[in-house]
């Protein structure tokens, strides 16, 4: 069976037309169209010689066992956000399915290659994105999991154990990771840096460092009709003010700083802000420069405060190091790309992606990206063209079967012989 | 009996005892709160030679016969917001009542004196302020006043109604206003000028001109992580730009222009805002150069929109004209506070009055502001030193009495015959 990405295309809108409605899909982990579209993917593995398997977090496993132990593993996730897109994760999961249909044509591969079907890298349900896969590399804080409830006060252990999974036991998954060669994933951008540039695929070099705060400045709420701007603390105007000094700074580094959300309180038209907070999160590739973006911005919300006649106060709310990818998978992650279209671009991600947990736990990984147009994810007018669609697949084979040959037959991984 | 500014002060101390809860003053117009506040001040002039009636509109007068028919009136208001303060048209209405004893304890004036309570100032219930007034000066929009519901859904009508208040004739209440010589009024800042200035009282020129607008930037929201600095269209960014702007030219015309209100869509800490609206709130003491703000704002908006890949769409939500006292009446206002004060200083008000409502209709007007500390209103925190409150009591009986002498004892009025 020699590759076919136009099927890869052609199931993606099959299993986009079983798990959609009107308002796009809801593949939300752990619902019954997200099972849905599992059993879909299991009829496709039946026709393969594979054994399949759920290990203890929930994450779907398909093995086409090898000549050497050893594992290639093809990574994606079937769940969607609500009201998601037709690729955001289930591209890697098919084009994955096509690659390994390809190699399993062919014999008994060199290795073992596995597809992994993440469960929950979105969090839709619980708020804690890349679930499975940080099962998996034991970055998953199970106290704060622990606690987790959906909207209906479910909690998340509860919700697990519906689906047979007993969530002091997760961890465990890990020993998948434990034998892992190498990791590929292949995923839409989900930004806009391709389509600017005419280019369908990129190679991911790593995750970006990023930075979440919530910035609240507190002044003096006052009648706008009675308070002269010389007399005035207006909180918002502080929040203002700091927006477009993230984004000055965040241009000096090269990265990027977001005001994702604010409010003026009490925000009644005819009342000065006497309060107003906001979100900011800030993304490097380098931590160090991310350190720098933080700093500055903080000395200047301080600055600002202090000519306004503010408090600033600041709360971190998360944060993140940078991973970087394996830079001789990242080579041949270039070389697949050139191979079927002829160009590349090297990139760092700022969203992050089940590959960056696989990567934390010591498995050399890389990542493509295939274009997305106008940048669009997590709406159902997410779109890449189909022949770049059909190019993404193609590359990712070309990456599957040199990193099939990059896998030395022996020792625990190449990151360690290197 | 001699002028006793104390007892004002104790009086106000009495009322808000009554009429306040934990969270502040709860005299609501057509509250049981406000109703006893009514209750409580026709027992204080029950003491008094003056007659007690309710108009078409629900305003409460006290009338003090005087040697001619020529009437002057002093107004203010008892209700106020949901927890409220304790000054914010109480002091109105319980000054005027002690010049009105001091004047009637003197024998029959020269000219007929009437307390006003007008009804409803504050439009906490139906979001409309100045009914009472308005309905008097007859600019009350009779038709989308009848379609305003209470938060239980109760129309205006169908309250006004349970008060006596037939809502169809509430505009016959104009025939006070056709009959008066001249309206005084004696507030709280509400602002923080005064303070600012060391001055415990000032005299108001007029009412700001207002326009109050809605202006929503649209751009494309977009992954915080995945867009770069460069290929965004954040409309936050947008926003606060104009916010800045606006505050630039409040300062350069010098009036004032508040962005109280805002919003970010879709308000994600990891998404760059497609959307933001904000409100803009602009007021200046002259027409003309209210007219240039609101220029300035629609041309910056639509510049700032330029440079950031937005759109900028406006709607107007109110406006109005500004009005100028009187201006005898204010240099009699004005001799009146520098004999009290030692100073005085003249100032428009941002803030509407009924006394706005009253000069609309062609009453010689003038107010009294008494200082506010920290400028606040609307909130238990407003305050006014008892030592001010006492002057201020004092300075509207000067006023009154130089108005009495000031009104001719025939005639329609004294603007008319200037």
């Amino acid at each position: 069976m020699p590759l076919d990405p136009s099927r890869t295309v052609a199931e993606l809108r099959e299993l986009a037309r079983l798990t959609s409605d009107e308002g796009g899909a809801q593949r939300v982990c752990w619902s019954p169209a997200w099972s849905l579209a599992r059993d879909w993917l299991d009829q496709r593995l039946a026709a393969l010689p594979v054994s399949i398997s759920t290990d203890e977090a929930g994450n779907r496993w398909a093995t086409l066992e090898g000549r050497s132990p050893r594992r290639l593993l093809l990574g994606g996730h079937l769940d969607s956000v609500p009201d998601g897109g037709w690729l955001d994760g289930t591209l890697n999961v098919l084009a994955s399915l096509e690659v390994v249909r390809r190699i399993a044509e062919a014999g008994v591969p060199r290795h073992t290659v596995c597809l992994v079907d993440w469960a929950d890298e979105e969090g839709a349900r619980f708020g804690l994105s890349l679930y499975g896969s940080s099962a998996a590399s034991g970055s998953l804080d199970l106290d704060v999991a622990r606690r987790l409830t959906d909207r209906d006060g479910a909690s998340m252990p509860e919700v697990l154990a519906r689906h047979g999974v007993d969530f002091e036991r997760v961890k465990a998954a890990g020993r998948h990771l434990r034998d892992a060669a190498a990791y590929l994933e292949l995923h839409i951008e989900q930004g806009p840096v391709l389509e600017s540039m005419g280019l369908p695929l990129g190679v991911v070099t790593g995750t970006f460092a990023a930075e979440r705060h919530q910035v609240v400045f507190g002044g003096q709420a006052a009648h706008a009709g009675s308070t002269p701007m010389h007399l005035r603390r207006d909180a918002f105007l502080g929040a203002a003010r700091l927006a477009l000094a993230v984004r000055d700074g965040a241009r000096a580094e090269g990265g990027v700083g977001t005001v994702g959300s604010v409010t003026a309180a009490p925000g009644v038209v005819n009342i000065v802000p006497g309060g107003a907070t906001l979100t900011l999160d800030q993304r490097h590739p380098e931590a160090a420069a991310l350190a720098r973006m933080l700093d500055r911005a903080q000395i200047d919300s301080r600055r600002i405060a202090g000519e306004e006649g503010l408090t600033a106060e600041w709360r971190r709310l998360w944060r993140i190091d940078p991973i970087a990818f394996h830079p001789e998978l990242v080579a041949l992650a270039e070389a697949s790309a050139r191979e079927v279209a002829g160009a590349s671009h090297r990139m760092a991600s700022g969203p992050l992606h089940d590959a960056a947990e696989v990567a934390k736990a010591g498995v050399p990984t890389v990542m493509l990206f295939a274009q997305s147009l106008r940048g669009l994810s997590h709406t159902p007018d997410e779109d890449t063209r189909p022949e770049h669609l059909e190019l993404a697949v193609r590359a990712l084979d070309r990456l599957a079967d040199r990193a099939l040959d990059w896998i030395r037959p022996t020792g625990t991984s190449s990151r360690a012989e290197a």
